[in-house]
Protein backbone atom coordinates (compact mmCIF):
# COMPACT_ATOMS: atom_id res chain seq x y z
CA UNK A 1 0.00 0.00 0.00
CA UNK A 2 1.50 3.67 -0.90
CA UNK A 3 0.90 6.14 1.89
CA UNK A 4 0.06 9.71 1.59
CA UNK A 5 -1.12 12.18 3.93
CA UNK A 6 -3.97 14.91 3.28
CA UNK A 7 -4.29 17.84 5.24
CA UNK A 8 -7.60 18.59 5.23
CA UNK A 9 -9.88 21.47 5.75
CA UNK A 10 -13.01 20.53 7.52
CA UNK A 11 -14.67 24.19 7.80
CA UNK A 12 -16.05 26.13 10.42
CA UNK A 13 -18.56 23.13 11.80
CA UNK A 14 -21.81 22.19 9.61
CA UNK A 15 -21.08 19.15 7.78
CA UNK A 16 -23.17 21.05 4.76
CA UNK A 17 -19.43 23.18 4.40
CA UNK A 18 -17.11 20.36 4.11
CA UNK A 19 -16.02 20.12 0.22
CA UNK A 20 -16.75 16.68 -1.79
CA UNK A 21 -12.94 16.22 -1.84
CA UNK A 22 -12.18 16.45 1.79
CA UNK A 23 -15.39 13.92 2.40
CA UNK A 24 -13.66 11.46 -0.24
CA UNK A 25 -10.39 11.77 1.30
CA UNK A 26 -11.52 10.78 5.03
CA UNK A 27 -13.61 7.99 3.48
CA UNK A 28 -10.13 6.37 1.72
CA UNK A 29 -8.26 7.07 5.16
CA UNK A 30 -6.93 4.53 7.30
CA UNK A 31 -6.06 7.31 10.31
CA UNK A 32 -7.04 10.59 11.26
CA UNK A 33 -4.61 13.07 13.38
CA UNK A 34 -5.72 16.17 14.46
CA UNK A 35 -6.93 18.18 17.30
CA UNK A 36 -9.24 16.15 19.88
CA UNK A 37 -12.75 18.51 18.72
CA UNK A 38 -11.85 18.45 14.94
CA UNK A 39 -11.31 14.17 15.20
CA UNK A 40 -14.47 14.14 17.26
CA UNK A 41 -16.31 15.11 13.96
CA UNK A 42 -15.05 12.09 12.08
CA UNK A 43 -17.28 9.77 12.26
CA UNK A 44 -15.91 5.94 13.26
CA UNK A 45 -15.65 2.90 11.32
CA UNK A 46 -13.50 -0.32 11.11
CA UNK A 47 -9.92 -0.07 9.91
CA UNK A 48 -10.09 3.72 10.52
CA UNK A 49 -8.01 4.67 13.72
CA UNK A 50 -8.83 8.39 15.11
CA UNK A 51 -5.74 9.59 16.79
CA UNK A 52 -7.18 12.45 18.71
CA UNK A 53 -4.43 14.98 20.26
CA UNK A 54 -4.52 18.01 22.69
CA UNK A 55 -3.66 21.59 21.81
CA UNK A 56 -0.35 22.53 21.00
CA UNK A 57 1.26 19.44 19.62
CA UNK A 58 0.95 20.48 16.45
CA UNK A 59 4.71 19.37 15.86
CA UNK A 60 4.12 16.01 17.53
CA UNK A 61 1.03 15.28 15.17
CA UNK A 62 2.58 16.47 12.32
CA UNK A 63 5.84 14.20 13.04
CA UNK A 64 3.25 11.27 13.91
CA UNK A 65 1.03 11.71 10.31
CA UNK A 66 4.46 11.43 8.46
CA UNK A 67 5.88 8.64 10.24
CA UNK A 68 2.35 6.52 9.74
CA UNK A 69 2.44 7.69 6.14
CA UNK A 70 6.24 6.49 5.36
CA UNK A 71 4.89 3.44 6.59
CA UNK A 72 1.91 2.90 4.02
CA UNK A 73 -0.87 4.36 6.01
CA UNK A 74 -3.56 6.77 4.47
CA UNK A 75 -3.59 9.97 6.80
CA UNK A 76 -5.99 12.75 7.29
CA UNK A 77 -4.67 15.42 9.28
CA UNK A 78 -7.79 17.53 9.99
CA UNK A 79 -7.80 20.92 11.43
CA UNK A 80 -11.68 22.96 11.41
CA UNK A 81 -11.46 25.84 8.62
CA UNK A 82 -8.92 25.80 5.91
CA UNK A 83 -5.60 24.20 7.27
CA UNK A 84 -3.52 26.61 5.10
CA UNK A 85 -4.72 29.46 7.62
CA UNK A 86 -3.35 29.41 11.00
CA UNK A 87 -4.06 25.82 10.84
CA UNK A 88 -2.08 22.56 10.42
CA UNK A 89 -0.18 22.61 6.83
CA UNK A 90 2.16 24.94 8.08
CA UNK A 91 2.90 22.30 11.15
CA UNK A 92 3.08 19.65 8.80
CA UNK A 93 5.53 21.43 6.19
CA UNK A 94 7.85 22.15 9.18
CA UNK A 95 7.74 18.59 10.11
CA UNK A 96 8.85 17.06 6.99
CA UNK A 97 11.38 20.20 6.62
CA UNK A 98 13.09 19.39 9.61
CA UNK A 99 12.45 15.42 9.10
CA UNK A 100 14.34 12.55 7.39
CA UNK A 101 15.11 13.33 3.85
CA UNK A 102 13.02 10.58 2.84
CA UNK A 103 9.33 12.18 3.95
CA UNK A 104 10.17 14.78 0.71
CA UNK A 105 9.10 11.74 -1.32
CA UNK A 106 5.99 11.29 0.61
CA UNK A 107 2.82 12.01 -1.09
CA UNK A 108 1.56 14.98 0.81
CA UNK A 109 -1.31 17.60 -0.51
CA UNK A 110 -3.64 20.16 0.98
CA UNK A 111 -7.07 20.49 0.63
CA UNK A 112 -8.64 23.59 1.14
CA UNK A 113 -11.92 24.40 3.22
CA UNK A 114 -14.05 27.01 4.30
CA UNK A 115 -12.47 29.22 6.43
CA UNK A 116 -14.06 30.86 9.83
CA UNK A 117 -13.25 34.52 8.30
CA UNK A 118 -15.16 33.56 5.31
CA UNK A 119 -17.80 32.04 7.07
CA UNK A 120 -18.12 34.99 9.48
CA UNK A 121 -18.32 37.02 6.35
CA UNK A 122 -20.80 35.61 4.79
CA UNK A 123 -23.59 35.19 8.11
CA UNK A 124 -22.29 39.01 8.28
CA UNK A 125 -23.07 40.57 4.53
CA UNK A 126 -19.79 41.04 3.19
CA UNK A 127 -17.18 42.70 5.24
CA UNK A 128 -14.49 41.61 3.50
CA UNK A 129 -15.82 42.25 -0.36
CA UNK A 130 -12.66 44.86 -0.67
CA UNK A 131 -9.01 44.49 0.46
CA UNK A 132 -8.42 43.15 3.84
CA UNK A 133 -5.55 41.09 5.99
CA UNK A 134 -6.14 38.00 8.17
CA UNK A 135 -4.33 38.08 11.59
CA UNK A 136 -3.30 35.39 14.22
CA UNK A 137 -4.05 37.22 17.60
CA UNK A 138 -1.95 34.71 19.43
CA UNK A 139 0.93 35.70 20.92
CA UNK A 140 2.29 31.96 21.59
CA UNK A 141 4.12 32.12 18.49
CA UNK A 142 5.43 35.62 17.97
CA UNK A 143 5.50 39.08 20.46
CA UNK A 144 2.72 41.40 21.20
CA UNK A 145 4.80 44.10 19.37
CA UNK A 146 4.88 42.45 15.85
CA UNK A 147 0.78 42.05 15.97
CA UNK A 148 0.52 45.87 16.75
CA UNK A 149 2.95 47.02 14.08
CA UNK A 150 1.30 44.96 12.23
CA UNK A 151 -2.68 46.46 13.18
CA UNK A 152 -1.11 50.02 12.90
CA UNK A 153 -0.23 49.30 9.58
CA UNK A 154 -3.33 47.66 8.47
CA UNK A 155 -4.97 50.54 9.64
CA UNK A 156 -3.01 52.62 7.85
CA UNK A 157 -3.38 50.91 4.74
CA UNK A 158 -7.26 50.50 5.52
CA UNK A 159 -7.78 47.18 5.06
CA UNK A 160 -10.58 45.17 6.67
CA UNK A 161 -9.38 43.40 9.31
CA UNK A 162 -10.21 39.22 10.17
CA UNK A 163 -8.92 37.97 13.90
CA UNK A 164 -7.80 34.37 14.49
CA UNK A 165 -7.79 33.42 17.89
CA UNK A 166 -8.65 36.64 19.33
CA UNK A 167 -8.64 35.73 22.65
CA UNK A 168 -7.35 33.13 25.25
CA UNK A 169 -7.81 32.58 28.86
CA UNK A 170 -4.13 32.09 29.74
CA UNK A 171 -3.43 36.15 27.67
CA UNK A 172 -7.29 38.07 28.10
CA UNK A 173 -5.09 40.89 27.67
CA UNK A 174 -4.07 41.04 24.30
CA UNK A 175 -7.06 41.54 22.91
CA UNK A 176 -8.21 44.46 25.10
CA UNK A 177 -4.75 45.97 23.93
CA UNK A 178 -5.72 45.13 20.63
CA UNK A 179 -9.12 47.15 20.54
CA UNK A 180 -7.09 50.17 22.20
CA UNK A 181 -4.62 49.98 19.24
CA UNK A 182 -7.84 50.20 16.65
CA UNK A 183 -9.81 53.00 18.03
CA UNK A 184 -6.74 54.80 19.01
CA UNK A 185 -5.62 54.58 14.76
CA UNK A 186 -9.00 54.29 13.18
CA UNK A 187 -10.87 56.98 15.45
CA UNK A 188 -14.26 56.31 13.85
CA UNK A 189 -17.35 53.82 14.49
CA UNK A 190 -16.50 51.35 11.98
CA UNK A 191 -18.65 48.02 12.29
CA UNK A 192 -16.89 45.35 14.01
CA UNK A 193 -18.33 41.87 13.92
CA UNK A 194 -17.76 39.22 16.98
CA UNK A 195 -18.40 35.52 15.19
CA UNK A 196 -18.79 32.65 17.17
CA UNK A 197 -19.54 29.09 16.54
CA UNK A 198 -20.42 30.14 12.98
CA UNK A 199 -22.43 27.69 11.45
CA UNK A 200 -23.05 24.98 14.74
CA UNK A 201 -26.27 25.37 16.83
CA UNK A 202 -24.06 27.89 18.98
CA UNK A 203 -23.60 30.26 16.30
CA UNK A 204 -23.70 34.02 18.07
CA UNK A 205 -23.37 36.64 15.44
CA UNK A 206 -22.91 40.44 17.07
CA UNK A 207 -21.98 43.91 15.73
CA UNK A 208 -21.12 46.90 17.33
CA UNK A 209 -19.16 50.01 16.72
CA UNK A 210 -15.53 49.94 16.98
CA UNK A 211 -15.54 52.17 20.02
CA UNK A 212 -18.27 49.89 22.02
CA UNK A 213 -16.36 46.59 21.62
CA UNK A 214 -15.64 45.30 24.29
CA UNK A 215 -12.69 42.17 25.18
CA UNK A 216 -15.19 39.85 26.84
CA UNK A 217 -17.27 39.69 23.79
CA UNK A 218 -14.31 37.60 22.37
CA UNK A 219 -14.04 33.66 23.18
CA UNK A 220 -11.41 31.38 21.94
CA UNK A 221 -14.34 30.09 19.16
CA UNK A 222 -15.20 33.43 17.87
CA UNK A 223 -13.86 34.65 14.82
CA UNK A 224 -13.67 38.96 14.92
CA UNK A 225 -14.00 41.15 11.76
CA UNK A 226 -12.97 44.86 11.56
CA UNK A 227 -14.52 46.97 8.54
CA UNK A 228 -12.76 49.68 6.84
CA UNK A 229 -13.29 52.89 7.08
CA UNK A 230 -15.70 51.74 4.24
CA UNK A 231 -17.40 49.49 5.55
CA UNK A 232 -21.38 49.79 6.00
CA UNK A 233 -24.32 48.77 7.66
CA UNK A 234 -27.80 48.11 6.03
CA UNK A 235 -30.75 48.13 8.73
CA UNK A 236 -33.31 45.42 8.20
CA UNK A 237 -36.21 44.17 10.19
CA UNK A 238 -34.25 41.21 9.44
CA UNK A 239 -30.94 42.29 11.15
CA UNK A 240 -28.00 44.13 9.89
CA UNK A 241 -25.84 43.14 7.14
CA UNK A 242 -22.52 44.69 6.92
CA UNK A 243 -20.93 45.02 3.98
CA UNK A 244 -17.93 46.36 2.42
CA UNK A 245 -18.31 48.20 -0.77
CA UNK A 246 -15.94 47.26 -3.83
CA UNK A 247 -15.33 50.44 -5.15
CA UNK A 248 -12.84 52.78 -3.05
CA UNK A 249 -13.20 56.10 -5.83
CA UNK A 250 -14.22 58.93 -4.25
CA UNK B 1 -44.09 31.06 -3.11
CA UNK B 2 -41.36 32.91 -1.08
CA UNK B 3 -38.97 34.47 -2.99
CA UNK B 4 -35.02 34.49 -1.90
CA UNK B 5 -31.49 35.18 -3.31
CA UNK B 6 -28.65 33.06 -2.02
CA UNK B 7 -25.32 34.61 -3.36
CA UNK B 8 -23.39 31.72 -3.66
CA UNK B 9 -19.52 30.46 -4.31
CA UNK B 10 -18.86 27.63 -6.66
CA UNK B 11 -15.12 27.74 -6.03
CA UNK B 12 -12.38 28.01 -7.53
CA UNK B 13 -12.97 25.42 -10.73
CA UNK B 14 -13.34 21.38 -9.61
CA UNK B 15 -17.19 20.19 -8.55
CA UNK B 16 -15.40 18.28 -5.45
CA UNK B 17 -14.76 21.76 -4.31
CA UNK B 18 -18.36 22.80 -4.30
CA UNK B 19 -19.79 23.02 -0.88
CA UNK B 20 -23.08 20.55 -0.66
CA UNK B 21 -24.29 24.32 1.02
CA UNK B 22 -24.00 25.20 -2.48
CA UNK B 23 -25.20 22.34 -4.57
CA UNK B 24 -28.12 22.20 -2.72
CA UNK B 25 -29.10 25.65 -3.31
CA UNK B 26 -28.94 25.16 -7.02
CA UNK B 27 -31.21 22.32 -7.38
CA UNK B 28 -34.31 24.23 -5.30
CA UNK B 29 -33.45 27.18 -7.01
CA UNK B 30 -35.98 28.91 -10.01
CA UNK B 31 -32.90 31.15 -11.66
CA UNK B 32 -29.24 31.20 -12.02
CA UNK B 33 -27.88 34.60 -12.46
CA UNK B 34 -24.09 35.08 -12.86
CA UNK B 35 -20.64 35.86 -15.18
CA UNK B 36 -21.74 34.00 -18.36
CA UNK B 37 -18.66 31.23 -17.44
CA UNK B 38 -20.01 30.38 -13.99
CA UNK B 39 -23.54 30.34 -15.00
CA UNK B 40 -22.00 27.87 -17.20
CA UNK B 41 -21.00 25.94 -14.43
CA UNK B 42 -24.59 25.26 -13.50
CA UNK B 43 -26.03 21.81 -15.33
CA UNK B 44 -29.21 23.21 -16.97
CA UNK B 45 -32.95 21.35 -16.22
CA UNK B 46 -36.62 21.73 -16.32
CA UNK B 47 -37.59 24.69 -14.56
CA UNK B 48 -34.17 26.02 -13.75
CA UNK B 49 -33.86 29.43 -16.01
CA UNK B 50 -30.30 30.65 -16.49
CA UNK B 51 -29.36 34.32 -17.11
CA UNK B 52 -25.76 34.53 -18.16
CA UNK B 53 -24.43 38.07 -18.45
CA UNK B 54 -21.43 39.56 -19.47
CA UNK B 55 -18.44 40.81 -16.97
CA UNK B 56 -18.94 44.72 -15.39
CA UNK B 57 -22.77 44.66 -15.18
CA UNK B 58 -22.37 43.63 -11.73
CA UNK B 59 -24.77 46.15 -10.44
CA UNK B 60 -27.64 45.32 -13.30
CA UNK B 61 -27.16 41.61 -12.31
CA UNK B 62 -27.82 42.35 -8.53
CA UNK B 63 -30.82 44.64 -8.89
CA UNK B 64 -32.06 41.60 -11.40
CA UNK B 65 -31.48 39.09 -9.00
CA UNK B 66 -33.09 41.05 -5.82
CA UNK B 67 -36.32 41.67 -8.36
CA UNK B 68 -36.97 38.34 -9.08
CA UNK B 69 -36.52 37.41 -5.86
CA UNK B 70 -39.39 39.72 -5.05
CA UNK B 71 -41.49 38.15 -7.44
CA UNK B 72 -41.48 35.32 -5.59
CA UNK B 73 -38.32 33.14 -7.37
CA UNK B 74 -35.88 31.45 -5.79
CA UNK B 75 -32.82 33.13 -7.27
CA UNK B 76 -28.85 31.81 -6.89
CA UNK B 77 -26.18 34.35 -7.67
CA UNK B 78 -22.74 32.54 -8.34
CA UNK B 79 -19.43 33.77 -8.37
CA UNK B 80 -16.05 31.43 -9.08
CA UNK B 81 -14.47 31.07 -5.20
CA UNK B 82 -15.94 32.61 -2.49
CA UNK B 83 -18.62 35.70 -2.87
CA UNK B 84 -17.20 37.88 -0.38
CA UNK B 85 -13.97 38.28 -1.27
CA UNK B 86 -14.37 40.56 -4.38
CA UNK B 87 -16.77 38.85 -6.03
CA UNK B 88 -20.53 39.04 -6.45
CA UNK B 89 -21.70 39.45 -2.23
CA UNK B 90 -20.77 43.27 -2.06
CA UNK B 91 -22.45 44.30 -5.36
CA UNK B 92 -25.56 43.08 -4.28
CA UNK B 93 -25.57 44.30 -1.03
CA UNK B 94 -25.21 47.81 -2.90
CA UNK B 95 -28.04 47.19 -5.25
CA UNK B 96 -30.12 46.66 -2.27
CA UNK B 97 -29.24 49.24 0.17
CA UNK B 98 -29.60 51.57 -3.25
CA UNK B 99 -32.94 49.80 -4.16
CA UNK B 100 -36.51 50.22 -3.13
CA UNK B 101 -37.12 49.59 0.63
CA UNK B 102 -39.19 46.45 -0.27
CA UNK B 103 -35.75 44.69 -1.22
CA UNK B 104 -34.43 44.98 2.33
CA UNK B 105 -37.46 42.55 3.68
CA UNK B 106 -36.15 39.75 1.70
CA UNK B 107 -34.48 36.31 2.39
CA UNK B 108 -30.97 37.51 1.22
CA UNK B 109 -28.04 35.18 2.30
CA UNK B 110 -24.24 34.11 1.58
CA UNK B 111 -23.21 30.97 1.04
CA UNK B 112 -19.30 30.81 1.44
CA UNK B 113 -16.96 29.51 -1.20
CA UNK B 114 -13.41 28.21 -1.40
CA UNK B 115 -11.77 31.40 -2.37
CA UNK B 116 -8.96 31.41 -5.06
CA UNK B 117 -6.42 32.23 -2.66
CA UNK B 118 -6.67 29.21 -0.43
CA UNK B 119 -7.15 26.98 -3.46
CA UNK B 120 -3.48 28.36 -4.92
CA UNK B 121 -2.64 27.99 -1.51
CA UNK B 122 -3.35 24.38 -0.76
CA UNK B 123 -1.69 23.73 -4.05
CA UNK B 124 1.93 25.31 -3.65
CA UNK B 125 1.91 24.26 -0.16
CA UNK B 126 0.83 26.78 2.82
CA UNK B 127 2.02 30.25 1.77
CA UNK B 128 -0.63 31.90 3.84
CA UNK B 129 0.10 29.45 6.99
CA UNK B 130 1.47 33.10 8.98
CA UNK B 131 -0.19 36.22 8.84
CA UNK B 132 -1.42 38.08 5.56
CA UNK B 133 -3.02 40.39 2.97
CA UNK B 134 -5.51 39.81 0.06
CA UNK B 135 -5.39 43.16 -2.42
CA UNK B 136 -7.47 43.34 -5.84
CA UNK B 137 -4.84 44.76 -8.02
CA UNK B 138 -7.89 45.74 -10.57
CA UNK B 139 -7.61 49.68 -11.39
CA UNK B 140 -11.12 49.72 -12.34
CA UNK B 141 -12.34 51.19 -9.09
CA UNK B 142 -10.10 52.53 -7.30
CA UNK B 143 -7.22 54.66 -8.34
CA UNK B 144 -3.37 52.72 -8.87
CA UNK B 145 -1.82 54.88 -6.01
CA UNK B 146 -4.22 53.66 -3.32
CA UNK B 147 -2.80 50.03 -4.60
CA UNK B 148 0.81 51.44 -4.42
CA UNK B 149 0.06 52.35 -0.93
CA UNK B 150 -1.43 49.31 0.37
CA UNK B 151 1.41 47.42 -1.35
CA UNK B 152 4.00 49.37 0.70
CA UNK B 153 2.17 48.98 3.74
CA UNK B 154 1.65 45.18 3.39
CA UNK B 155 5.38 44.84 2.90
CA UNK B 156 6.18 47.01 5.55
CA UNK B 157 4.04 45.19 7.95
CA UNK B 158 5.44 41.28 6.70
CA UNK B 159 2.27 39.84 5.45
CA UNK B 160 2.44 37.80 2.34
CA UNK B 161 -0.14 38.67 0.13
CA UNK B 162 -2.36 37.28 -2.36
CA UNK B 163 -3.16 39.25 -5.56
CA UNK B 164 -6.69 38.78 -7.10
CA UNK B 165 -7.37 40.09 -10.99
CA UNK B 166 -3.34 40.98 -11.45
CA UNK B 167 -3.27 41.73 -15.08
CA UNK B 168 -6.39 42.60 -17.36
CA UNK B 169 -5.74 43.26 -21.68
CA UNK B 170 -6.84 46.67 -20.98
CA UNK B 171 -4.41 47.87 -18.33
CA UNK B 172 -1.29 45.63 -18.13
CA UNK B 173 0.99 47.65 -16.65
CA UNK B 174 -0.38 47.77 -13.14
CA UNK B 175 0.98 44.32 -12.55
CA UNK B 176 4.50 45.50 -13.86
CA UNK B 177 4.17 48.67 -11.07
CA UNK B 178 3.26 46.18 -8.50
CA UNK B 179 6.23 44.10 -9.52
CA UNK B 180 8.41 47.26 -8.62
CA UNK B 181 7.13 48.75 -5.69
CA UNK B 182 7.65 44.63 -4.40
CA UNK B 183 10.99 44.50 -5.09
CA UNK B 184 12.00 48.03 -4.19
CA UNK B 185 10.48 47.29 -0.80
CA UNK B 186 11.08 43.95 -0.12
CA UNK B 187 14.70 43.50 -1.49
CA UNK B 188 14.70 39.76 -1.20
CA UNK B 189 14.25 36.94 -3.30
CA UNK B 190 11.14 35.34 -1.91
CA UNK B 191 9.18 32.79 -3.57
CA UNK B 192 6.15 34.45 -5.62
CA UNK B 193 3.14 31.71 -6.63
CA UNK B 194 1.99 32.05 -9.83
CA UNK B 195 -1.23 29.58 -9.79
CA UNK B 196 -3.39 29.57 -13.41
CA UNK B 197 -6.65 27.86 -13.40
CA UNK B 198 -6.31 26.13 -10.27
CA UNK B 199 -8.21 22.99 -10.08
CA UNK B 200 -9.41 23.12 -13.51
CA UNK B 201 -7.06 20.98 -16.29
CA UNK B 202 -5.66 23.74 -17.25
CA UNK B 203 -4.02 23.92 -14.04
CA UNK B 204 -0.51 25.48 -13.65
CA UNK B 205 1.74 26.37 -10.51
CA UNK B 206 4.66 28.37 -11.12
CA UNK B 207 7.06 29.65 -8.40
CA UNK B 208 9.95 31.86 -9.26
CA UNK B 209 12.13 34.43 -6.69
CA UNK B 210 10.56 37.97 -5.93
CA UNK B 211 13.21 39.52 -8.52
CA UNK B 212 12.65 36.69 -11.16
CA UNK B 213 8.42 37.57 -11.01
CA UNK B 214 7.84 39.07 -15.01
CA UNK B 215 4.40 40.86 -15.76
CA UNK B 216 4.14 38.29 -18.28
CA UNK B 217 3.44 35.50 -15.61
CA UNK B 218 -0.09 36.27 -14.92
CA UNK B 219 -2.92 36.81 -16.45
CA UNK B 220 -6.78 37.19 -15.73
CA UNK B 221 -7.06 33.74 -14.39
CA UNK B 222 -3.60 33.77 -12.30
CA UNK B 223 -4.02 33.93 -8.68
CA UNK B 224 -0.22 35.47 -7.29
CA UNK B 225 1.09 34.91 -4.05
CA UNK B 226 4.21 36.34 -2.40
CA UNK B 227 5.51 35.06 0.70
CA UNK B 228 6.16 37.16 3.23
CA UNK B 229 10.32 37.74 4.47
CA UNK B 230 9.95 34.39 6.34
CA UNK B 231 8.52 31.99 3.66
CA UNK B 232 10.12 29.23 3.01
CA UNK B 233 10.94 26.19 -0.03
CA UNK B 234 10.91 22.88 0.27
CA UNK B 235 12.86 21.32 -2.52
CA UNK B 236 11.62 17.84 -3.36
CA UNK B 237 11.39 15.79 -5.72
CA UNK B 238 8.02 16.14 -6.35
CA UNK B 239 8.25 19.54 -6.87
CA UNK B 240 8.77 22.59 -4.34
CA UNK B 241 6.46 23.07 -1.20
CA UNK B 242 6.27 26.54 0.10
CA UNK B 243 5.15 27.49 3.30
CA UNK B 244 5.42 30.26 5.78
CA UNK B 245 5.82 29.35 9.09
CA UNK B 246 4.00 29.53 12.22
CA UNK B 247 6.28 31.27 14.29
CA UNK B 248 7.79 34.37 13.67
CA UNK B 249 10.01 34.54 17.22
CA UNK B 250 13.30 34.92 16.45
Amino acid sequence: MTGWVRIAGLGPGAEALVTPEVTAAVQQATDIVGYIPYVARVEPRPGLTLHASDNRVELDRSRHALEMAAEGRRVVVVSSGDPGVFAMASAVFEAMEAGPQAWRDLDVTVLPGITAMLAASARAGAPLGHDFCAINLSDNLKPFALIAKRLRLAAEADFAMAFYNPRSKSRPEGFARTLEILNDACRDARPVIFARAVSTPEEEIRIVPLPEAMPEMADMRTMVIVGSSTTRIIDRPRGPIVYTPRSALA
